[in-house]
């Protein structure tokens, strides 16, 4: 790829396509290249980036990871967000993603990283997005819902410094 | 590529790579294709993403364009920024670009569209970031000096709707 082109996905792009893709079991190579599997609470948000895709190698950035459901979880349980040295805490309510064309298409959870133990941790500079899809089956008789068996994390760091094309232009308009 | 990388290029890519291999007459086929060369002033904002490069088609937020030093810029007056329907108009004072090592290697000047005649003009959501090369060329005896000759142009619009990821994380920590 030429200087400049890097993964640089829409929220619709993460769930209708690759999210959608996972939980279908499209196990297309190019997807698990670009956004692995990988348990992200067995880690340090910081161990994190080497684990990223190899067509994401050195994005210094923001790391995708497709995340399994929690064996507690299938139970009816919540999940565990507990590393060694901290755990991962949800900040605001989940949102729902809408597409390009309106439809809501995802929950989105967002998570910040605390070292220590709640409810006494520190907050650090590492968040995290959670999304889930919502979409219905190739079955005719099937209903809309919510997908819980896979979930695609973006992990990032926010720092104070300001850098350029932080303000990213939006909508195209014609006048 | 797989859904989700585009050409989002740092300021770095777009001076020391683009915008050096074309002050260097390097007419690699892929720069074209990436960001052609046009005179912007001849369009109206609204007509350039449909002059954006080839290998940038359907990019709903910023268009790049190579723009040439105009003729009475040569003989030493001011370029003319002007087009049927308004005028850009530069906000703020330029600015210096530097390198993620610390160099300084362009300069950057911001403008804003306006429609009708100055001074009496509207605003517009068209905005437009023109960067200049600092550099020397491969001779022993050169010195920096700014690049008139081409500058690259970044055109993008401001809506006042939120979309995800606008806020783009920044540099990578470790802790």
């Amino acid at each position: 790829m030429p200087p400049g082109y890097r993964f640089y996905p829409t929220e619709e792009e993460l769930i209708s396509f690759y999210l959608h893709h996972k939980l279908q079991h499209n196990n297309n190579i190019n997807i698990n290249c670009v956004i692995p599997l990988l348990d992200v609470y067995r880690f340090e948000p910081w161990q994190l980036p080497r684990h990223c895709g190899e067509l994401c190698h050195g994005d210094p950035e923001q790391w995708f990871f497709f995340v399994l459901r929690q064996e507690r979880e299938v139970r009816g349980g919540r999940p565990s967000r507990t590393t060694v040295s901290g755990y991962w805490k949800a900040t605001g309510s989940p949102s729902y993603v809408h597409s390009s064309d309106g439809r809501v298409i995802g929950v989105k959870k967002s998570m910040v990283f605390y070292k220590g133990r709640a409810p006494t941790g520190t907050k650090t500079k590492w968040k995290m997005n959670e999304y889930r899809a919502i979409f219905k089956d190739d079955v005719p008789t099937s209903i809309p819902k919510l997908r819980h068996e896979v979930s695609l994390c973006r992990v990032y760091v926010v720092s104070g410094s300001s850098r350029a094309f932080d303000r990213r232009p939006t909508a195209m308009e014609t006048s």
